[in-house]
């Protein structure tokens, strides 16, 4: 096992998600001396170079540059403090093995198979993933989260597990949150698909090997088998509020697009939304009723500039090129009028129903020349439109 | 009666609706001669010199000027041929009385009531209206057409009587096209408000004197004695089915805002929708279930790029100034974590909810400093989140 894996699984367990310090240590660095540093084994003379690299590193914020280093000095001693009660908690080698127990591996971006859709993250891209599921993880451009509320409608329910299911189908990876609601049914979904790609990974706030919440157990389980858990805490670390908060980015960055099915006015659904908005990605909401409080964070995000997708086909072709697999206008039946020229509409539109009028008094009705009138009367006797009948012309009954 | 008035009145007869060649007459030579010329009473000289200006109206297709000059004349010919069999029923001053006898006016360009909304139309402005009600037509900034299906669902027609209700509390004039289903529910819900404004507006695709559909009878004499009842045609005129697709550029025309309530994949409320998007004004559609077909075309409208709105307030909003009459947040129940720092987040999701658990254990958990963790349960327990008991620190019970 290398030491930037092991240093970058120690990391995983010392810092919190989007530890601000964490992540400079990690940027100046490396993984292994930013672990030495941040378990406190800096020498002195690395705190003294160490205060003056973070101090110009926050440099855009003005002052004197002592100042700034003194600051630097400031907020690495807190961060340190902060780090400290973990130290002797930390045993990477353990928690390798651990995930390894559970069919799993640890994923660093120094690996090939790093979701390229976390680059996009700069700074704030997790220090490494824990995975279960043997195959690699999905090029996020071939891949769709789908979330919402966990207290979703039948509505909700419906429609998530026919994007999720049509989606897979299409050979694409549904990515979610693991939750009750239109989480699980999305991958739920999506496990039923028998199509190419791997159907589903979950992404957990908690470590990879936690089951949560307990009523998904079972599913977790089967998308651990046939698609992929991941997390980016390590094995044993509960799923409390802030990491879920935290965990949203990953869904969205893993994700070409991320789909809002159902969500309250407030919903953790909407900060993966904006999260996906700010790294270019796309961003669709599913529509529902007016009256429907799980529908009234999807309308706020259509308001705001989310695609409005109602079926796979839709959502499909928001990922693709253009030109490739495009929604067809949706068949309708072809009434008998469709396709008329205006002249013959007009035509169409002056005749009665039941007694005959001359071709003069059509004319006049339709607001064309008796030549005209003529014309169309004959097209629209060949279509089976008008028949002629004692006194003149009348439409055909029943066209 | 000026000439002017009555030509106009006598050329809407004459004409049908987007009549080319008519409007080219009478942006030409003004309304008298163009009505002389179309009745068939122009010199020969006139028509010669009318041949050569038509073919310069003509000129970037092509061709020599001789050439040109030919066509116009060909087309002048067909549409002297069209408008012929109606010259004899030309009568205008009893069109005009007859529209007096039902409390109504000529509206025409040349007046100051005439709709700045119907400039916008161009070439393809009405030659006049046709209106029924006392008040001046209401300017198209302070209007908004609802419209959508005949055959609305209980959801549409719901969401239409409150929009337009609120609307017309608003002080705003709701316009629409007299029908069935949601037109009928938004003239309805109107005519109940007590608002400042005219409540609403029809604009109808045959006379203002006949009442169509006739199910609608009541609701239209309603109107005519509130509001308006108006049309580019003149009394007795039949609504065919090619004026209805016409009259649907005058209702983008004459509003602010066009809302689509209720529509099919293919809908008389899309043509509107499109109108209204070439006219620069605001298109908003109504969000329904994916699985209404009454709604898909609502939903087509949100891809292409409408707004979504689900109440009055947020139409509102789209048309008045920026700043004035905001939707407000809606609010929404606070919970008592709700705007905690996410440091006391942090401890508030590391506190046990049953036996206490020390600061040290704590700190772990969190991710912090013990001496951070002990601030952020000083805060919580003030905000009496956290509770000290036996063995340390819980979640306070039923907070």
């Amino acid at each position: 096992m290398d030491q930037t894996r092991l240093a970058r699984a120690a990391l995983s367990r010392l810092f919190e998600p989007l530890d601000a310090m964490g992540t400079l240590l990690v940027e100046a660095l490396g993984p292994q001396d930013a672990l030495r540093i941040a378990c406190g084994r800096a020498t002195a003379e690395e705190m003294t170079s160490l205060a003056r690299v973070l101090g110009e590193a926050a440099g855009t914020r003005g002052g004197s540059t002592g100042e700034r280093t003194g600051n630097a000095v400031g907020t690495m001693s807190a961060a340190l403090e902060r780090w400290r009660p973990r130290v002797e908690h930390l045993a990477p080698e353990r928690d390798v093995e651990s995930i390894a127990r559970f069919g799993g591996r640890l994923v660093i971006p120094e690996d090939p198979e790093w979701p390229e859709g976390l680059v996009d993250l700069g700074a704030e891209a997790p220090l490494c993933l824990w995975v279960r599921g043997e195959e690699p993880l999905p090029h996020y451009e071939r891949t769709v989260a789908i979330v919402g509320s966990r207290d979703a409608t039948g509505y909700g329910l419906s429609v998530a597990g026919e994007l999720a299911r049509g989606l897979a189908d299409q050979g694409l990876t549904v990515i979610s949150g693991g939750a009750y609601g239109i989480d699980g049914q999305a991958h739920r979904a999506a496990l039923t698909s028998s199509g190419p790609a791997v159907p589903t990974v979950a992404v957990l706030a908690g470590g990879a090997d936690r089951y949560y919440p307990s009523g998904n157990e079972d599913l977790l389980r089967e998308i651990a088998k046939r698609g992929h858990l991941v997390s980016e805490l390590p094995p044993g670390a509960s799923p409390s509020k802030h990491r879920f908060l935290k965990r949203n980015r990953l869904i969205a960055a893993m994700s070409a697009l991320t789909i809002v099915v159902e969500a309250r006015w407030r919903s953790g659904a909407l900060s993966t939304a904006r999260r996906a908005v700010d790294l270019g990605r796309h961003v669709a909401a599913v529509p529902g009723s007016v009256y429907s409080a799980n529908s009234a964070g999807c309308h706020r995000l259509l308001r705001d500039g989310a695609t409005c997708v109602t079926e796979a086909k839709e959502a499909y072709e928001l990922i693709r090129q253009a030109g490739e697999g495009l929604v067809e206008d949706r068949t309708v039946p072809v009434k008998p009028h469709d396709g008329l020229s205006l002249v013959d509409l007009m035509v169409l539109d002056a005749l009665p129903v039941r007694r005959g009028a001359e071709i003069g008094h059509l004319a006049v009705v339709a607001g064309l020349s008796e030549a005209e009138t003529r014309a169309g009367l004959g097209r629209l006797s060949l279509s089976g439109l008008a028949e002629r009948v004692e006194g003149g012309w009348r439409r055909t009954q029943d066209a």
